[in-house]
């Protein structure tokens, strides 16, 4: 598709103009943005993507000072996920321009606010997709906040009840974050390694362990990529049988070497009637629209069919493939604070880690369109020394 | 639209000629069906229906004799449920005409193999769904025979493996059913009564035990007709705090006397605002498609919306709409022999009945008609005596 001509400035732009940077201590911190080239980006329209990708810049942004319960993080690894795509875009809804995304951040406390007791300045952490929620309701107190009736606090995009700003993710150097959301990475982990933890490990811990995967259990992945690779790590380590379902065999071998029982390529004929009722839980991590129909029988009885990628198109399901065994198709999104940090201690015990590939920053615009494109093997992590 | 011209036969008529009905004891016996007329009615087509209602007929049908594990009944009553519709009107896939329909038996034992041990003769008893299964796959040892992995033997259209022919439903006089699918009906509920139990009632009461419809519990329950009331009637009398869903008021105030603590009506601004969030289970028994992306926006987290109408096109939902709050989409199909006898038992000690309107044998087809238009309050019973 012919690009279209360069457009002037977001309309979104007034909206982040309005908001009020209200404290200054780290000056000169550096984030980077893509917001002005995307914003206006149809979706699925790569052509104009492509043609404008030297149009990328350096931007300074600026972090509040600490407060008494935030823990200050030098930024040291920063996954790259789907969903940042999603956002840069605005195929998500309105996003906020300019913005730093990333949300599967790593790195090291430098500074804490004086009522911080869970970290000191040396320590280990991360961050996934929060960085707040109300903390009344009965969902955040459960222990659920991903789920918090106020919404919770995403990592960017979203408006920051601290100082009324828009928060900014971790495509960036620095980050300040309430201890409350701040998670312990063990030392057992390398730091590059447990970025991609803080979205994709949990996006398929959660369910996993809320569908109770585990031995005896057998458990299908739909999709090896970023997610369907830590599901297949996951679910295996839980003690579950799994099988990928991937369209090709192009990645059998590798499948099976990061722990795959069984891996199916959807292409090839009588796939779902040799697997008919032969699965507990299946955990669908593919963001295109798949005939699900084919999934939901090959569940058992009271099976769960777990959708965790989010196709652009409604879900179409046939009401008699629910019935005909009570199986269910639910959602599932990252997983709770207390439940992340459980994953953590679990990926350090078992030595479950993402398969990542490291990049410099100046790379980022090159690395989204390999993650369009599937070719990436597992998940981008940037370096965010090279920034 | 102008009625087609009156078919010679119907295509299915060879499929329902090749059975061999293999024994004969009780000739005389009538059924009767509409096959030659609804075979070729293509699905909502109802004028073509209208301008030949007069074209309905009885038939004589033969029952085996009972073998050593079999009850005979003399059939007192039998419901009429929508699902008898979509099959007399082949909507539902082939459909083996002729056909006698009905699977909302009640009865009276009037015979009794030498190996039947539950039931002698005067014993009053009633028919579901389905009269056989397998009997050997984990389904059936878990008492959950609806869901038989080779398929449950259906009361009506279904191949019957004791003797090879078509099974053959309810509208008529006499039955003949092994004693494992029979169910007792306690002397607490009138006959006529006891009959929509064995589909209506079971259909309801079968999600709310498995999802745990009890007190504390806040159950919705979308559509107001036969299935809905005795959700609202069932749900109450399990504790819950009920609340109907229709698209109108119209029966507001009978939906209150029979049980519901709150009846809104979806045609009004911001009811699903006001309701956002403050369910744990909601049922739908509407067969239309209707936007339920509105009703999982009102369920709790971990909530479930079970789906036990059957609509003609796909669900569709937004794969946001569940992972909001994990909320899941579920199939509920009847419920297995065990748990219908239960559900018997609760509704003779609770007194829990279906609201019915009793009709004679002649006026079926005006009955079928007014089912389409949800003209009824809220389950028409035939009297079988009136044949």
């Amino acid at each position: 598709m012919f690009p279209r001509p360069f457009p002037p400035i977001s309309s979104n732009a007034s909206l982040y103009e309005s908001v009020q940077i209200r404290t200054i201590e780290s000056e000169n911190l550096i984030g980077w943005m893509k917001s002005f080239v995307l914003s206006v980006t149809p979706p699925g329209n790569f052509e104009y993507l492509d043609s404008l990708s030297h149009h990328k810049c350096l931007k300074s942004i600026t972090r509040r000072a600490p407060d008494d319960e935030d823990v200050a993080i030098d930024i040291k690894f920063a996954g790259i996920c789907h969903s940042d795509i999603h956002t840069v875009r605005s195929e998500w809804g309105s996003t906020a321009y300019p913005l730093v995304v990333g949300h599967e951040i790593a790195g090291v406390v430098n500074a804490v606010g004086k009522n911080v007791t869970k970290f000191q300045v040396g320590d280990h952490v991360g961050v996934g997709c929060m960085v707040n929620s109300c903390r009344q309701c009965t969902n955040c107190q459960d222990g659920e906040e991903q789920y918090c009736l106020s919404g919770a606090i995403l990592t960017y995009n979203s408006r920051d009840p601290k100082d009324g700003t828009i928060t900014q993710g971790g495509y960036s150097q620095y980050l300040v974050v309430d201890q409350a959301f701040v998670l312990r990475v063990p030392e057992s982990i390398p730091l590059d390694k447990a970025a991609p933890l803080m979205c994709a490990g949990i996006t398929l811990y959660s369910p996993l362990h809320h569908w109770h995967a585990g031995p005896g259990k057998r458990v299908g992945i739909i999709g090896f990529g970023g997610l369907g690779h830590m599901g297949v790590k996951l679910a295996k380590a839980l003690g579950s049988e799994v099988t990928v379902f991937s369209q090709t065999n192009s990645k059998k071998e590798l499948g099976l070497q990061l722990g795959a029982d069984n891996y199916v390529a959807t292409s090839e004929p009588d796939v779902f009637s040799q697997l008919s009722r032969k699965f507990d839980l299946i955990i669908n991590t593919v963001s295109a629209n798949i005939p699900l129909e084919l999934y939901l029988s090959c569940l058992r009885r009271d099976g769960s069919l777990v959708q965790v990628g989010a196709p652009e198109h409604p879900l179409q399901i046939s009401p008699f493939s629910l019935d005909a065994q009570r199986v269910g198709i639910h959602g599932s999104m990252i997983g709770g604070i207390a439940e992340t940090q459980q994953m953590l201690e679990f990926c350090g015990e078992k030595q479950i880690f993402p398969e990542i590939e490291t990049i410099p920053a100046s790379y980022i615009n090159e690395a989204y369109e390999r993650v369009m494109k599937s070719q990436v093997k597992f998940r981008f992590v940037i370096d965010v020394s090279t920034m």
